[in-house]
Formats: structure tokens, C-alpha cells, sequence
């Protein structure tokens, strides 16, 4: 997963939520999937960034940032993505949840 | 922090992402406002929930999900949501962004 704390534009921006719980028993081959189809969601036009925490037991949440909803339908589009989401439902998720967003305001703070 | 996993109405609905970097040296006194602070914002009208994870270097990720933005309005001009940013900006965050984000479309997925 990527380091927290990504630098996104001016909204309005699309921000995909994703929730969501593994099935322990995969996470090898869960790991090498997600390292490819991360790398060539990362290429798309639009993408702006993603961040994510996951925690020993399954349990985790990534949020990934697009200029727009173009951006994400077209992603959502791709092969690799929907033979991702095909692999996620029969072997990696135990259950998620998937809310695409709107951004419409973001403020930073730093000490 | 709640367990993952909020069962959301249909959306429309606000999605408020909170992705942080915690001063360590005061943990303790963050758990404590925290909770308090959670125990308040349960309570107010147009709250739908919250999911979270954090990890032990101090990042951590929380998304609050609101019935509308009049319902985050009012939260945000709550004394004791002014009082606790205020003291996470002094003593608990070393940074975060805050994005407030309309929820347009939701898919659940269960194996």
C-alpha cells in the first residue's frame, strides 16, 4: 500500500473509498495481484494517488483519488481491473464495501 | 476506533476522510479526548457512522459518514468539536487533511 498522505489538487476531485476484509488464506497471491494492477492503475489518466492502511487481521481501507468520474469509469473499464475485481470476489474478499465520492473541500494541517 | 464496516442508506449521503499523523508522546491523552469526543459525535443528528484503522507508528485513517452537509456543518460549529481540533492541532496531530466528500454511488460485496 502506499505511503499516507497524498497531494491532491484543488477540488472538486473523486475519492473511491474502499473497504474492505481479506480472506487470510490468499494473501500471497493477493499481494502479488495487487502489486501489478496498483502499478497500472497508477499509469491511468486521471489517477491522482492512493492511501491505505491494512491491518494484521484482514481488515482494511484504501482510498484512491481521481481528477474525475471519466477517470474513474475508464478505470473501472479496464481489463486488468475487471479481471482484478473477478479474482477479489471468488478468492481475496471476504466482504468489502466500494463508495465512489465527490471531493468538494480539503484542508491540510501540519504542525 | 468503530469496527470497519458501516452499513450506509442509499447515497446521496457525506463522506468526511480524515487521514492523520499522530505525535506519539501523547497517546494517552489522545485516547482519552477521543473517546470522549466519539461519544459526542455519535450522538449528533445526521450521523450514520465511522470506520477507521490506525497503525502503530501513529497513522491512521478515519472516514465519518453524514446524512447531508448541513449535518457536518453543525458538528464542525460544535464547542466540543472546536475544542478537541483545537487541541489536535496543539498537542496530538502532527498532521492531517481533512476531506469532505459527497457519497454518490455504493456497492457492497459479501462472499
Amino acid at each position: 500500500m502506499q505511503p499516507h498522505g497524498v497531494v491532491t489538487p484543488e477540488p472538486p476531485y473523486i475519492a473511491v473509498i474502499f473497504t474492505f476484509r481479506l480472506d487470510r488464506k490468499n494473501l500471497a497471491e493477493y499481494e502479488a495481484l495487487l502489486k501489478e494492477i496498483n502499478a497500472i492503475s497508477a499509469d491511468q489518466d486521471g489517477f491522482l494517488g492512493e492511501e491505505g492502511l491494512r491491518l494484521e487481521d484482514g481488515r482494511g481501507l484504501t482510498i484512491s483519488y481521481w481528477r474525475n468520474m471519466e477517470a474513474v469509469a475508464s478505470w473501472q473499464r479496464h481489463a486488468a481491473h475487471i479481471l482484478a475485481k473477478k479474482a477479489g470476489r471468488e478468492k481475496f474478499y471476504l466482504s468489502y464495501s466500494l463508495r465512489i465520492s465527490e471531493v468538494t473541500r480539503e484542508s491540510v494541517f501540519e504542525r
